[in-house]
This record gives structure tokens, sequence and C-alpha cells, in this order.
């Protein structure tokens, strides 16, 4: 049975995102145990779960210090208790804040031996017939990376995207400013020689930022500080086309009605770019599932992101990076 | 009276593009002298300008070596007149490949004394209702850059703002991965630092990429290759998502109608967004102003890089920068 850690308090939107996500989750998932972390009389009307008692949180720009500190935080408490032998959990799930989670994800649950540094992992919808999803990662774990980290990054995405989208050979690419062999930052060529020959992951060589999107690749590989440029430009550019869309909707009567007349095809679109169906992000390379879910979750994104969890612990995606790093 | 050298055989679309765009930008400039570079007989139905002969091209993604190589392509012509002294050009214009044109300019026109390396420039629409551009560089034309690199960049990009879009202050910031003051990657972090105690900018901290069209910021500043990553990425989600809206609306006989109905506002939207309307990137930091109409510019866009470059030279850009650098 898939056991999963859940930090009740982390959301701007308070404990009642949360519940109205774990209630959610559960209805479609019976079978797998949430253990509710955060403050009792919050969580009095959540009956039949087991839970932790925690009476603190950490701010939402929390870095390790805080999170050291602060010993009756939600977050701390729901990370340990995941890292707990005796509680046998697969993993833990937070909305709280991004820099706290990673340091106390790595912190407690530790880095999985042999990977050099944990990365942050979003996927993106790919905007084609075809759909499925686009795996990018680091996305802002950390700011500046090696060679051999990027290296590792390919394969941790390889692996989660096997595990999560089916893809039984994921084509990586590495992020950089032309397609050509000899593109990329400094430390993207010589990742690039590094991926060139490693038999762990089918690397397809260099991508741009403007085929990301279009199924030319399952994995984007590239440094942190490159990945959250990245992550936040195509958010604001779709939350920004959003809005003009729906400008151009409500203009006057006419285009009023065209909306009506068009809405179905324009839902279908909604939902592919919707953020809250993809969940959050994702810390892989530590020892445990750990997802990030949305600060600013509500039911709905709260429960994609135990989706994401679960489908995480299901698919043993922890364990086979351990396997693959011992090797 | 200014004077522009045009290369008319670098567009994918053959001369037929650049001649459209060139009668096209002369019906609202007859004051402005433009001289044609290119084969003469492809040139012959142009008639009242003056031409210089050129029989052969650079490819598309040829680099410097090529460019010093290939004396008679038009691209080299047409920088080598701009830079010649007797020809009194304000600049030059091609569609040609941007790594060569790059290298060319650089090679041929020269750094502005003090400057440290030209950047390119990309303007991207702000998707807001006081409309506006934000001016991003270095988009690409290095891809490792220095703080002090980054502190130039800043400045030439405030003149660049100034000079186009008449904003008085622009308001600089650089990209980072976070808003905060200690966010950035390695090199912006040191950047921050040297822009803090500048006046010569209107420095205000650092934009994330999903505030970069929002209008809180007038200049964005990154190395080159997070601004080739950035632009590509832009540039992607646009062109994916416009295709999005295109399918929601070709879905059946009422989302037709609905089209219809709603397309003036979308037609409102759609001329924000068009790239054609932006006219290609340019270089800044050389001894003459340089334009890189797009690649696969058609005779709007090529106008549209003519209209950014008699601007660039009407408002004296290149002189602005050059006093600038004296102090």
């Amino acid at each position: 049975m898939i056991k999963i850690i859940v930090d009740m308090m982390g959301s701007d939107n308070g404990s009642a995102a949360t519940k109205e996500g774990v209630r959610r989750f559960k209805k479609n998932h019976p079978d797998c145990e949430l253990v509710l972390v955060g403050k009792l009389d919050e969580l009095a009307d959540m009956e039949g779960y087991e839970k932790i008692e925690a009476n603190d949180t950490v701010g939402m720009c929390a870095g390790a210090m805080e999170v050291l500190r602060k010993k009756d935080a939600s977050m701390v408490k729901a990370v340990k208790a995941a890292a707990d032998p005796e509680m046998h959990a697969d993993g833990v799930i937070s909305a709280g804040g991004t820099g706290a989670f990673l340091s106390a994800a790595t912190l407690i649950l530790k880095k999985v031996p042999g990977v050099k540094r944990p990365c942050l992992v979003t996927a993106f919808p790919k905007l084609i017939d075809e759909g499925g999803y686009v795996t990018i990662l680091d996305c802002g774990s950390s700011n500046e990376n090696t060679p051999e980290e990027l290296q590792q990054f390919a394969f941790m995405g390889s692996v989660y995207a096997q595990a999560v989208y089916g893809i039984e050979k994921p084509v990586v690419k590495l992020v950089a400013n032309g397609t050509e062999d000899g593109k990329g930052s400094p430390v993207g060529k010589e990742a690039f020689a590094l991926l060139k020959d490693d038999p762990k992951v089918n690397f397809q060589g260099n991508v741009e930022g403007n085929q990301l999107l279009t199924g030319a690749v399952d994995v984007a590989v590239c440094d942190g500080f490159t990945g959250n440029v990245l992550l936040k430009t195509t958010e604001g550019v779709a939350k920004m086309m959003g809005k003009e869309i729906k400008k151009a909707f409500t203009r006057n009567i006419f285009s009023k009605i065209g909306y009506l007349l068009s809405k179905k095809g324009f839902a279908e679109f909604t939902t592919k770019m919707n953020p809250k169906k993809t969940g959050g992000a994702l810390l892989l390379g530590v020892n445990g599932v750990a997802v990030k879910a949305h600060g600013n979750s509500d039911g709905e994104s709260f429960e994609s992101a135990l989706n994401v969890a679960y489908k995480l612990a299901c698919n043993k995606v922890v364990e086979k990076l351990q396997e693959g790093f011992k090797e």
C-alpha cells in the first residue's frame, strides 16, 4: 500500500484547499494511505486519517536556516515523518515555499547515494494533437550546475518520463541557443560531450526554446537558472495570452455570442494549458517521493499534486533512481 | 538626410520580399535614401535607387570565417558600404543569417570605443492595456557574459528604449530566478552590485520571466544564452497557443461563426503579437545602425525592420552610445 505524508498547512489558501484536495484524491484512491500534518483543531473534520500535530508554519520565502530552526512547522514535521523508517512512508507533499521544501527534503530525506544534486522537475503540456508532456529539469533548485549534474538530470528525467508518462525511451535533449551540436552554454557544451556517450539515456542533441512544446523532445535538460527563466517565461506568456483571449471575447455583445459558439474548443485548450492539472513540481534525487504543490493550490490542483506523488510511488521512481545510481 | 544600406539578398523569400519592403518603406519615407546591394539583374525593376553589385550570398548558418572569405556576398558588401566614410551612411540592414551579420557588423563596423561586447536587442509587445514594448538584451549575440558586459547592456538598452519608444527613464531590471535582491545567476548577482550604483541607468532590481510582458520593466537585461532561450521560448509558446486558438475556432460550423463574431478583438490581439511588426533584432554597440530583419521576412516585416533602422538613425542612437561610452 502507498503511504504519503501531507503537509496540510503550506497552501496560501489555508487548510480548506488542502482538505478539499485530500478528499477529492481519497475518493479516487481509497487504497492510498494519507497522513495529515497540521493543527489538530483545523483538521478535526478530517475523520479516519492518521494525523501528526504541528502548530507552526515556515514562511513562503524561508531557506535552509529557517527550516532547521522551525522544528514544529508542519512542512518540517511532514518531511521528517516521510524520512522516519518506522512510518514506512513513500513520500511527502507540501504546498509551502519552494526553497524551504527543497532544503527540508534534501536535508532530511537526504540525497540518493551517487546523486550530486537533486533537481526540481516540472512537466509542460505539449501543444500538439498527440498531447503528452515534456519534462523539464532542473527548474530552479540550483542556479548554477556542473556538466556532471546536467548529465544526472538527463537520467533522472528519463526515469521520471518513463514512470509517469509511460514513454519507453524518452527523447532527451539539452536546452541550447541553437539545435546544432556545437551550440549551448559553456556548461551545456561539456554536458553534451558526456551525454553523447551515455548509454543510460536516449540523448538526441540540442533543443531550442521554441521547440519545447512541439513534441520534439520528452525530457529537456538545463541548468537551474535557465530552467527557472524558461518556466516562468512560459507561464507568463501563456497567462498574458489567456487574458488577451478573454478580452477579445468580452469586447462586445457579438464577441460574447462568438464565445458561446466556440467555447467547446476553447475549453479543451484551456484544460490543456491549466497549470492546476500538472500539480506543481517535484524534487528528484532524494530518498523519497517529494512533491511541491503550487503555493496557491486550490482543491483541484492539490489533488493533481497528490496524483503525481501517488504515481511516482506506485511506479517506484525513487527505487529506480537508487538502483540506477548504484551501477 | 538618413541613408541606409540594404542587403537585398539575405531573405529566405528572396529579393521579392526585400523589394516589396523597400517600396513600402519608401512610400512613407521619401526623404530617406536607400542603397540597394545585390544582383543587378534582380534589382533591375528598382529604379531611382543607388545600387551596389553583389553576386554572392552567405549561408544562413555562416560564421565569422565565411564572412571574411565571401568578399562578394551582398551582406558583406552592404556592411562594408555602411562602414565606408565616403558613403556617409547611417546604417545597414540585412535579413541574412544572424551569426554572419553579427560577425560582419562587429568586424567591419567595429565596436564603439569603450564597448566590451555588442549585443543583440529584441523588443516584445507588452500585453497590457497601455501597450508599449519591453526591450530585451542580450538576445544571443554571445552565450556567456561578464558582469561588466551586463552592466553595459543595461545602458545600451536604456538609450535604445529612450530613442525608439520615447521612454524618458526606462525601468531597467535584471532577468533572474526571483525578484529578491539576492537572486540571479552568479554573473547576474555581480552585475546587480555594479548596476545598483550606476548613475547612468534607472536600475530597479530583478525581474522574473513571468513579469516581462506585464509592464513591470522597460529594459530586461540578461546574458546572451538566457536571452536566446527566453526569446525562443516566448516565440514558441505564443506560436503554439496561436495554433490552438485557430484549432478551437475551426472545430465546427458553430465555432466558425463564433470566430466571425469575435474576430475584431482577435485581430487586435494578433496584430499586437505579430512578430512582423517588431521587425527583427538589432545589434547595439557597433559604429552604425545594424538591423537584422527576420530571415523569413516578407514585405511587411522587412518594412518594419527598415522602420526600426530609420528610427535609430533619426534618433542618433549610435552617436548617443558613442558619447555615453566616452565618459
